[in-house]
């Protein structure tokens, strides 16, 4: 059995389902997914909702390429391969809090359209909301938060995105911020007004 | 970049960290590492435990064999290598929960110490409650709710924990349960008497 696939397993019903985790808590959980080039302020939006969800009393945790780059896909590196596994992991996480009655925010560069859409698949409709940090590559390569555009030019970074390997935007995301002009706030209430009107969390008091 | 692994990455601090997420819910998060033999009532007794911290109001969630093989670790089977990248994923994903200030229960056999030891070391000394599932081989082998056993011994399953595979027992688990002779309602007051007098819940009302 030293290759072969899990079989003789069966999904587990806990007691406590994701529908009583909602009734306790007040609101439903959904996968919030940013997608966008690096320094388009993924990461930073997610944050800001996070910490604005978390006022209101609401469970909510980021993931981010950062903390999990560190831990679950440490063993993971830049190839199409290890990318693609990558997005395959944070989509299967993300499932784990959604079921957990976590509002989960991924915030991720997450170039590909097909790991996005499998990512997507993994869930009900209507709990995974798609959120395009739409700050054009100008932008981000502007700020250059990290240094990273200025060492892809240089060639020291190799298939960095938006430089040497292709962002395929979403075509159809439940929602498309201007990262590159808008204040954070005005991202954040974008993002909330949303969650709210789409009956994820109540609204706003 | 191919091969290469994560480096130009740094941990982001989220604003919402884990004593502002207690200290709103109320109560400490923890990992509880449900060790045992197929049969030993790991899964059982973390979801009656899970449904008296969520009858208390508290965030938990249970991650087990099953609702994990069919997704994170879906593409792994059960070589050693695949085992041990099992358990370091689960560790790694209760340590996430722990971050979100979630008492996350594993239930897994997890026969090896070593994968037990590294998953205890992701996380601080008090985070880690690993809790022996000991209802004995007779007593799992009679039981044999998933018919695993009888297949071990055909020889339909190779490297079954306990018949061809060893268990390698905790020698000291913060908590050793006999889940071959008590009740499920003992097995589980043990285990919340223990975490309310470690202070990661309140006591019960």
């Amino acid at each position: 059995m030293t290759t072969s696939r899990a079989t003789n397993i069966v999904w587990h019903h806990s007691a406590v389902d994701r529908a009583a985790r909602a009734h306790q808590r007040g609101h439903r959980s959904a996968i919030l997914w940013f997608t966008g080039l690096s320094g388009a302020g993924k990461s930073t939006l997610a944050n800001a909702v996070n910490s604005a969800l978390f006022e209101q009393g609401l469970s909510c945790y980021v993931l981010d390429g950062d903390n999990v780059r560190h831990g679950l896909c440490s063993d993971l590196g830049f190839s199409d391969a290890d990318r693609e596994e990558n997005i395959r992991r944070i989509g299967e996480v993300a499932k784990l809090f959604l079921d957990a009655g976590v509002v989960v925010l991924s915030a991720f560069v997450s170039p590909f359209k097909a790991d996005r859409r499998r990512a997507r698949a993994l869930v009900g409709a209507g709990d995974f909301v798609e959120i395009h940090c739409a700050a054009n590559l100008a932008v981000c390569e502007g700020r250059d938060t990290k240094g990273l555009y200025a060492k892809a030019r240089a060639g020291a970074i190799k298939e960095f995105t938006g430089i040497s390997s292709p962002y395929e935007e979403p075509e159809a995301p439940e929602l498309r911020i201007d990262t590159g002009d808008q204040t954070l706030e005005a991202c954040v209430r974008d993002v909330m007004d949303y969650l709210a009107a789409a009956g994820i969390i109540p609204a706003a008091p």
